[in-house]
């Protein structure tokens, strides 16, 4: 199997439009403007990426940053081989070649060089230097770096460097609203769209504590481990607790007040 | 010896259920639900794993995580030989092929890039990027992740992030119950109830000083210690000094304290 | 394709000249007086040192500096192969051997032994010393090096030391003139006139923000950016948000005041 | 010699029990429990270890550890010969591999992936997983880990953790009583019983400093070296002042109040 | 070429005395003395060594000190080759070897290793542990040994330890005075010795103000950079404000009063 | 050349003997007593222990310790040659094979790996163990080790260990008394007494001033240097200014202090 096939997404993914991020990124895909996917974790901005990966007929390379990586894992290596060094391509020289989507996913958490890495591949010059091979390699037509992060996190110790994100083109993404949450559930674990929506009454009730003692609120994907339990026959209640509440908090202020949010619906 | 069966559980482990976690854990296995094992040191989670591993006939993978430990302990590396590098996969990718619950234990003693690395086996890419190598490997159908912490380790430098969290249902352990406690003991140490049930009581004292002296309760695993020092016909006092006592604390006040406690009793 | 030729710029590159930095810049190079080019990101401190290059005929090397590269990133480093080890030249030893002119970005993010590695360089000496090969190199007679800082980042913590900046010549940068800036966006975007110098002066309002609430202001590049959207159809209101608001900020005042600035002209 | 014979120990060694340890350490060793020696420095607690491994006639392999140490240095690594790698196993392998007891000197010293590698070989398991081999080795039926460390060094930096901590029994060691002191220190330098009592009586002096101006009390191997400096024909004030105060302490009255507790006997 | 003479300065090179440190510098050098040079930086401690180099006929090695440099950066290490590892001299090694004058430029930036790994060559002994390879090499007769330090840079975490300062001879340099300082401007660039001395004016302004906005005075380099671009047939304003203001600071007020100073003379 | 000879004291090194220190020095070596030699920079610990291991007869290894020393330095590493790896001993694994007096000079400066791993060869054991290798040497019995340390340099934050400390006897070292230390000038640089005793005069004068803006005092190597440029022909002022004052302080009140000392003499 060749390189760009390893990547392509075979089968369209689930995805449920919020907004008209789809049409937003087609434009600016068009343009191959580099792209920063906004919004906490767990609202869908892994699956937005890989639906237009498939939209458009894109290999995607997703890259889970983080900080000990360094440049190397992104550009690459050498190796050593039977006949001394050989190149490894990275990720991201991979995509420059190939014309894929390189997603880089919490960007905001890798170091500088990975960062500072990428600059020349996001403005006119398209290009990446291979300093330890001394090659400059110009990024296939179809090449586009997109990379995420969450605002939550970002504090004055972590932050892109405005040199970084000037460019970039931004889009914001959120939770989904509760009739497309409960579809989203109901379509994911099989349950009825009553379950499904009382799940996601819960989730809103856990996500108004976002900075009252939670650091983040309940997640769609959380939503669905607790609808798949639910599926195989769990007492719902235990479902929850396993799911939207044993995860997020230690607190037991906390653990009590979104336990008594799960009773109050089952 | 493959290395399939390298870490199969030949023998069923010594295990006493204390809530359901025993049906959740199979429903949460159903659906390949990445599990986070909360609770006390020495309280029974590495047990539990090793039979729910026995139980649904799987192999089992464990590492101690730290902070020392890079991404490249757990998804490989490359060593040389005499053809040049030859690829040597790590714990958590051999675990991913073979179809193996891989039991990360204490992960929140990781670096970051160890925690990262797991995201994409635990949604439903179920995938893992081995980026020195250029592979991208589907995790077997048999596959689950699951992790372990300490609520009481905690604290404001060391948590994992939010968008490791919402990956994970989660199960509290805590202590069992006086009855299934001495029961444990005389089962693993071949004392009398009696006795059993003494260095229980003695725990119990020890465990209410948690937090007002003591960083921890003194552990299960402790009181076999003491069980078995007592069964090889050392004083009980002596032998509870030895195991309850003396590993816990330097600090004079409590080891009077403790010490009382066990003179209470012996 | 030799080193030389893959480091020419094929074609003239777009620039507009701002004050008489042109002039300036062939009499330090005549020189050969070591420069560093200062002003704020994105206002064409790359494009205006490939315009140099070109119109010089001087091969262009640039190295986008960061807080982990090494010396050896710049001056090479021997690698393994058949035969033992080779000697691969950094970009600035290659600089140095074809007359290029190097052009270090951000070299204030670099480490020290980045910066006090050049100072043989940057003297009459014009030489280099590459330690680890035993061999002094002189730079050739077309060799110059650039390098590129934003004051708006400099600190404390990160700055040039005194015997590093006495080695330059300096030029400053800032955003160019609304006019030219509208002729700038509509050459590059094929926008009209009109629209173009809108969206430059959005940018105005928003330059008018820097230290009071944003760290820095509307790059060229940003507007740019919103007028290939625009050019592409995209609600030019929904073009500037995607561009121009959300990637600079996440705080809500400063979103509200810039979608107000937005919505003054569309 | 075999690995194993290499690490006998040939001779008894000379050791004067002062509580019950030797029994207490015998139970422990029968269960194979794992053990932490606790107690000031000099004060006898590698000697006693020794004494030990010859009296159950098992290898000792002793590990000085400190923050430097890594996980590899315990557990071994890859070296190159003519045919590639060759695995070399570190000295806990090679104990768990031949049945020895393992010492770790000073294991609070070490970094945490070196404490945190011991966990799987101190409870029911006994295995200990080299994963950079990808082998899981079960433990000599023969090994026991033994680990030391001194309280007084204990600080909020630098502890074991409590999921260390509760793997062992423990043993508290202090400096002997005058009496079994003068008969060591006789022993083991050629001194009559009053001269070495002499000494024992200058030490206790300084041991009531220890908090008040001293870190650590004079150790029963200072008072050895002051011994056989006097056996040798040195003035015993000279040799007190060379071997009990100039290594202790720099602080001229910690100086001159140890100077005179000498005087007082010499 | 051999590597003496790689090293040999071939020109004398232009050097003005200032006091008698051409005499000091000879009687030192007789004895081998090792010397320590002192001053602001651009004020010509640099071309001063190259001189003496010239003068006394000796090889000189320069290495910019800084804090990423190891000791095997001076010393040497082992490099791969066809028939395994070749030793490789560093350039300290090579000045021992082969009798040159060894310049450690801004030694303070170094780490300790490598300042304390010249004390053997600073005392009597002459000698320097090649401790990787196991060779002790005695320096060549002529082999001297000259650091530099600007006192300006000395802060409390980065100065050199009394058991290194305490092994140098020292040599104060300053600016020289006026009219040295213009004769040198104008043999330098070829300026008429009116201009010249204008622009020492200008210097002397600035160097007024260092401790007073200015970290550190206008160097001897930038009048000549200036000098050099005034003769190039640049506006002398825009020569001075690219070469003595901009370079120096971004700090407005201390900007105007430095074009202010500028505008006195042009 | 052996090993062994390489490091042999051929010529009797001048040493001047103030208190009974080669006395007490010979009667610890005969008990092979590890030895701490104490005393401020240049006051002749360095001189003294090649004076004794020429009296002595044994080989003499020093090593100039520093922080960025590891065990391996020390001990030694694995190489690569063309039959792969080859063990090459560090400076204390030879020392301990051939029998030598291994001297580490400023060991506090080292890491704690250094410090450690001297432990097993400060007791009774008299053992190395070449953790990397697998193999455990016994010292040569005419192995000694010694060390280094300047009380002035001790503080909170680099200090040995008491676990370290109490395994070595101490010898205290200063300055020599004003008539034998002008005996050492004359006959170091061959001026006469009366010159020799002008500047023991001086350096008096400044070494009442450490702890009043010194940090140390005139050491007797500096004296040396003085009265090496006075017997080369330099003005006496000149030579003093150079070699006593300027290299010590920076500060202009100190450097006027110690210039008028200069002055009383000369």
């Amino acid at each position: 199997m060749s390189d760009r096939e390893q990547f392509l997404i075979s089968e369209e993914p689930y995805y449920r439009e919020v907004h008209k991020e789809i049409e937003l990124y087609e434009a600016a895909y068009a343009v191959r403007m580099p792209l920063m996917l906004k919004g906490p974790t767990g609202c869908g901005k892994t699956r937005f990426i890989e639906y237009m990966a498939w939209k458009l007929g894109r290999p995607l390379i997703t890259v889970a940053c983080n900080e000990d990586m360094t440049a190397s894992d992104l550009i690459g290596r050498f190796l050593l081989d039977a006949n001394g060094t050989r190149w490894q391509d990275g990720p991201l020289t991979t995509a420059a070649r190939i014309g894929a989507i390189c997603y880089l996913d919490e960007v905001v958490e890798a170091r500088q060089d990975t960062t500072v890495v990428i600059h020349p591949l996001t403005d006119h010059r398209r290009t990446l230097l291979l300093d330890k091979k001394g090659e400059l390699i110009s990024a296939h037509p179809d090449f586009q770096l997109v990379i995420s992060y969450n605002p939550g996190y970002q504090n004055l110790m972590k932050d892109l460097k405005q040199s970084t994100k000037q460019r970039f083109g931004a889009l914001d993404f959120d939770y989904p609203s509760a009739d497309i949450e409960s579809e989203i559930i109901a379509h994911e674990t099989g349950l009825e769209q009553e379950a499904a929506s009382k799940l996601v009454q819960i989730a809103h009730r856990g996500r108004n504590l976002k900075g009252h003692g939670l650091d983040e609120g309940i997640s769609t994907r959380l939503l669905v481990y607790a609808g798949q339990l639910v599926a195989k026959g769990i007492d719902p209640k235990a479902a929850c607790q396993m799911t939207l509440v044993r995860p997020l908090t230690d607190d037991p202020d906390m653990r009590d007040t979104l336990d008594a949010a799960v009773s109050t619906f089952f």
